[in-house]
């Protein structure tokens, strides 16, 4: 836990906050509180702040708290996965939230299981915990909206022009013999979408679908990859190229304020 | 299981195998074969080949095996992990192989807790059947060479120098402030170290002996991940700027081809 996160009721109108459970036991425990330290908060959807230790009495830490005006970037990576068996998603959850990502929408195809759709991995009350403990590991703040598509056609043909209307479209498809997603020329300010199939890959039909809706399929090497491995390879190959756009865009900006 | 791999001993001497146990059960149950149907092999530390069914009988399938001439090419990336909790280790052992290491050099740290060199997981019988389970399951025949080193200062020090005597050699160092890894001039041939320190990261220590004997630090964005996540998107990361150099390499000589 590199930054603790706080709800919004939490705070009260003073601007302090009492812990408890187990973001005080980390900071009993774990950072050894006592009246004056700071420890690193982060408002869930909000800003990051600094919270000075005001008292610890039963197991309970009060602070008062003092947040940055600026809140961190929202990611501008989202996620569409045909939904993984419960045992590979219950361990994706808090790495994906800790790599960053705006959005996960969980979708059916041919190739994923019925029953996948019954796990209680897929019910707030298992996925949100495992989101924060990310977010709280990263030391972001932006919990990933999580959707859940049961009917992949509806999702594609009429949702997903609601739920991502502007920005680039990825599907990542082992074997398309397409190396390279254009990452290279991505955007600065770009949002990006990537798609992730099921262990079995997507069928015909799907990825047709995907590729008449702007997916633009492109083959990560040879290598045919664990859902999971998957997932967070690709979600850290896309943020680092987004971070090179950024990184090229802020030296070209300063370059022409150079210039006269 | 994306290929079977066989061992050299399972082979006779007119090129004819015989799968018992899992990969027989595998390719009884999953891939439901019968005499005449072809399976796809490889060579544990060798060639990708096919395998004609004989027969099966007893839960046993006979193959007769033909190899490709031409080996895959080896991994690029070699690893220095400070060894991680066994749970986190033992996860990550198949998603290595997979994604593809030379080898795995596992090394103390101030901030790796001694126990864990008494864990099994890092015991050949332990760890070998996962790595074979990732380079079936990403149809690659390298087996990584894995070796455990005690003494951090005697690995970087003296052991190294045999061990990784050519070739980049980066250390991951979230809070550095040097985003750019150089991958991008990476050149088409050349080998790679990749150093991931412990989840507290290294010490200073370590990591200005690290700094004095070639490693390059460098951050990957501002999101401090746990060791497992980091690992995937740090080796998917540097094999994405080897492809990029591979590709560029080949566009150049192509074109200088075609130049009179």
């Amino acid at each position: 836990m590199n930054l603790i996160l706080l709800e919004p009721g939490d705070l009260n109108s003073s601007g302090q906050a009492t812990l408890t459970g187990t973001r005080a036991d980390h900071a009993i425990d774990v950072l050894n509180v006592a009246p004056g330290h700071t420890i690193r908060l982060g408002m869930l959807n909000g800003a990051i702040g600094v919270g000075t230790v005001l008292q610890v009495i039963d197991r309970c830490v009060s602070l008062r708290c003092v947040f940055e005006s600026k809140l961190p970037p929202r990611p501008r990576l989202d996620l569409l996965l045909a939904l993984p068996r419960p045992k590979v998603l219950r361990r994706l959850w808090a790495q994906l939230a800790a790599l960053g990502v705006g959005q996960i929408m969980l979708t059916n195809a041919e190739r994923v299981e019925r029953n996948y759709f019954d796990t209680h991995v897929i019910t707030e009350a298992c996925y949100r915990p495992l989101l924060i403990e990310g977010l709280q590991q990263a030391r972001d703040t932006w919990l990933p909206n999580v959707s859940v598509h049961k009917q992949f056609r509806v999702l594609v043909e009429d949702d997903l022009a609601r739920l991502f209307p502007d920005g680039r479209r990825l599907v990542a498809h082992p074997g398309c013999g397409n190396a390279d997603p254009g990452l290279a020329r991505v955007g600065s300010a770009e949002r990006m979408l990537l798609a992730v199939g099921p262990e079995g890959g997507w069928n015909d039909f799907e990825l047709k679908l995907l590729t008449a809706h702007g997916f633009h399929s492109f083959d990560m090497g040879g290598r045919t990859l664990r859902t999971d491995t998957a997932c967070i390879a690709l979600v850290a190959l896309i943020h680092a190229a987004l971070r090179d756009a950024d990184h090229e865009e802020g030296t070209q900006s300063s370059q022409s304020t150079q210039s006269p």
